[in-house]
C-alpha cells in the first residue's frame, strides 16, 4: 500500500468520513496544505499524549482535575450528568449552570453491548454520594437510549437516597408549533407550567 | 490553548470540516479511537515525507516516475490532461483509457489569481511536444473554470501544431431526460451522433 493509500485509510477512521471525503482530504493536504498535514499530525500526537480524563468528572483534561472540578466557586450541591465531553461543552456554553459535572462514557445501549458498567455508573454513584450533592440533574440525550440511561440512573440514585431531576422536555426556543413533532407538543402540554 | 483545542483547530483545516465536525472528530478519537489518532498522525507524516510529484506527469508519486509514466506498454500517442490526481484516479477507474496523463495543478481561475503559469501549462506544452504525442485529450471539469482552462490549453496546443480533443458533453448514463438540466440536453442535441 502506498503512503497515499495509507493516509486515505487513516482518514476514513474519522467519524463521518467515507472513501470519497478521505480521498479529497488527502489530495487537498498533499496538493495545497502540507503545513496543515504536519500541524494535524503534531496536534494528534500531542492530544493523544496529553489529554487524559479528569479524576473526578471524567471529562477530557490535561491536568488530574479539570478546570471545572478544580474551581472551588461552583455550587457543590448540583451535579449534572451528561453523556460526553461534547454535551458538557454544550451545557457550559449556555452559561446558565454553575454546579459540577459527571461525564458518562456514552449511554446504555443493550444492542451494542454497552451496559451500566461500561458507561461508569458505579463511579457516578460514588461521586454523587460525597455528602455535598443534593440534586443530580440527568442531562442525557432525549433519545431512546438516553432516556433509558436516565431511567436506570434515576432508579440507582433513588435506591441510595439521592434526589435526581431531568432536563425539561418541551418546544424548542424559536420554533413554530406547526412544525414541531407531535410527541414534543404532547410532552410540552403535560409539563406545562403556570405563568 | 489546550491540546484538545489545538487538535480541533488542526482538524478544521481539512476540506469540508467545520467547527462542529472537527469537535466531533476530536472527541471521537480521544474517547474511542486513540490508536486511530496515532495511525493518522503517522500516515500524515509518512505521506508528507514520501509523496512527491511525478517528474513527467506531476501526479502524486513516491518514485521519481509514477507507475503509469513508468509503464512502457501504454499508448504514447495519447496524452490526457486532468486537473488533479483525483481526476486522474477517476479516469483510471473507467479502465477505458490506455494513454499517458498530464496532471495540472488545478485550473485557471482569474478571480483566485490562478493563471496559466501556476497550473503548469508550460510543462504541459513541453511534455506534449515530445514527438510521440499525437492527440491531447482535454479532460478538465465541465465548469466555467474548467472550460476556460480547456480553451486556453487548446489555443496554446494549436499554436504549436498539436491536436487536442475534449471529452464529450452529454446526458449522463442512467439519467432520465426529464431530470437532466437543459444546458446538458442542448449540448447532447448539438453533439448527437449517428447510430
Amino acid at each position: 500500500m502506498t503512503a497515499l493509500d495509507q493516509l486515505i485509510e487513516a482518514l476514513r477512521r474519522l467519524p463521518g468520513v467515507g472513501q470519497k471525503s478521505a480521498q479529497r482530504m488527502a489530495y487537498h493536504l498533499l496538493q495545497h496544505d502540507r503545513a496543515g498535514a504536519d500541524a494535524l499530525a503534531r496536534a494528534l500526537q500531542d492530544a493523544v499524549r496529553n489529554v487524559r480524563h479528569c479524576e473526578r468528572c471524567h471529562t477530557f483534561s490535561e491536568t488530574p482535575l479539570c478546570p471545572i472540578c478544580a474551581d472551588r466557586h461552583r455550587d457543590a450541591r448540583l451535579l449534572c450528568v451528561v453523556e460526553s465531553p461534547a454535551d458538557q461543552a454544550a451545557m457550559e456554553r449556555t452559561a446558565s449552570y454553575f454546579g459540577y459535572y459527571f461525564v458518562l462514557q456514552g449511554r446504555i445501549s443493550p444492542l451494542d453491548g454497552v451496559s451500566t458498567r461500561e458507561i461508569g455508573v458505579d463511579q457516578l454513584l460514588e461521586r454523587a454520594a460525597d455528602g455535598q450533592v443534593e440534586e443530580v440533574i440527568l442531562a442525557t440525550s432525549f433519545t431512546a437510549e438516553g432516556e433509558a440511561t436516565a431511567h436506570v440512573l434515576a432508579e440507582a440514585l433513588r435506591a441510595r437516597g439521592l434526589r435526581s431531576t431531568r432536563l425539561a422536555r418541551g418546544v424548542p426556543v424559536g420554533s413554530e408549533l406547526e412544525y414541531v413533532d407531535l410527541g414534543t407538543i404532547a410532552h410540552a402540554l403535560v409539563d406545562r407550567r403556570s405563568t
